[in-house]
């Protein structure tokens, strides 16, 4: 299930192109504006809540921080745990660790060694805002499998399609973009 | 409304003390085991859902990044907006800051200037996970009054009572603890 043009129109006119943010050239995708509309985000959520219902997930992991927003509220959507990945230092218990590789350097994204042992066979979603290079959803879907559970489907609320982050990532698992950003 | 013991027995339960973290001689409240159990999250959402249906909210904000989960979670399902508020430089367009004393040295969060400018007379709850000493909250409760808006009151998972951030934080808005902690 994609979704049909008409909530297309509705949460491309919510998001709100920002210029040479973070850096000169850059046009950030600030999704906000989104959540700050009440309807926007609703035809989101009930179009991600549709798509997944019926893929028996027994948790959502989310990435820091915007993935959070997106993964905590599907979760309790569809009656499933939530789980967060996190940049290095923030989780607080025994963590499994992925690095991986940014323009300039390299990044670290870590999960609960136990986040999924309360149930048997996990199968998880992972969820994060925008897939650019999908260097950190790699590393946290690889996370996912470390820790032994099963991710389904890494899902983006917005995916830049002229880079290969997307087509590199469905290697390893299938990937839903719900808006693909030329 | 506040919780009935059945309800906070469940969630009490759920979370998990990690000793000397972040370091010696603090014990962390974590809440990852409680997102990750999806009968305690049900139960402490379903809480906040029914104690804020009557409030006429127009937005939930949140604090970054534990905030976010609880609030955005709970903005979907009373069909309000979401406000990020954010660590200084996160957030992409014009923003408001304050400033806030952490034990050593100052810290600072934003919001977007125009973050509440798409209803008219703006009603907030403000959400985090935790309150201590209550510096992170009254800034976040000083930027929403700060752009236009009326924080109703400010919510928490847990309060560390041994503090007297609660008591501080209530001069200025009305705060709803769901769990104390010794």
């Amino acid at each position: 299930m994609t979704l049909n043009e008409h909530d297309r129109t509705i949460i491309m006119d919510s998001i709100r192109d920002i210029h040479d943010f973070p850096k000169p050239g850059i046009v950030f995708k600030d999704i906000t504006t989104l959540l700050s509309d009440k309807n926007a985000y609703g035809v989101l959520m009930k179009h991600l809540h549709d798509r997944y219902s019926s893929y028996n997930l027994t948790h959502i992991a989310g990435i820091d921080a915007r993935g959070f927003i997106f993964g905590a509220a599907l979760a309790q959507m569809l009656g499933v745990g939530f789980i967060p990945i996190r940049k290095k230092g923030k989780l607080p218990y025994t963590t499994v660790s992925e690095k991986y590789s940014l323009e300039y350097g390299v990044d670290e994204v870590e999960v609960h060694i136990d986040a999924f042992s309360n149930v048997e066979n996990p199968q998880v979603l992972l969820i994060d805002d925008l897939i650019a290079t999908g260097g950190t959803a790699y590393a946290a879907a690889s996370l996912i499998n470390k820790v032994g559970a099963t991710c389904v489907e890494a899902c983006f609320i917005m995916g830049l399609d002229f880079l290969d982050g997307q087509k590199k990532l469905s290697e390893v698992v299938p990937v839903y973009t719900v808006i693909g950003v030329d």
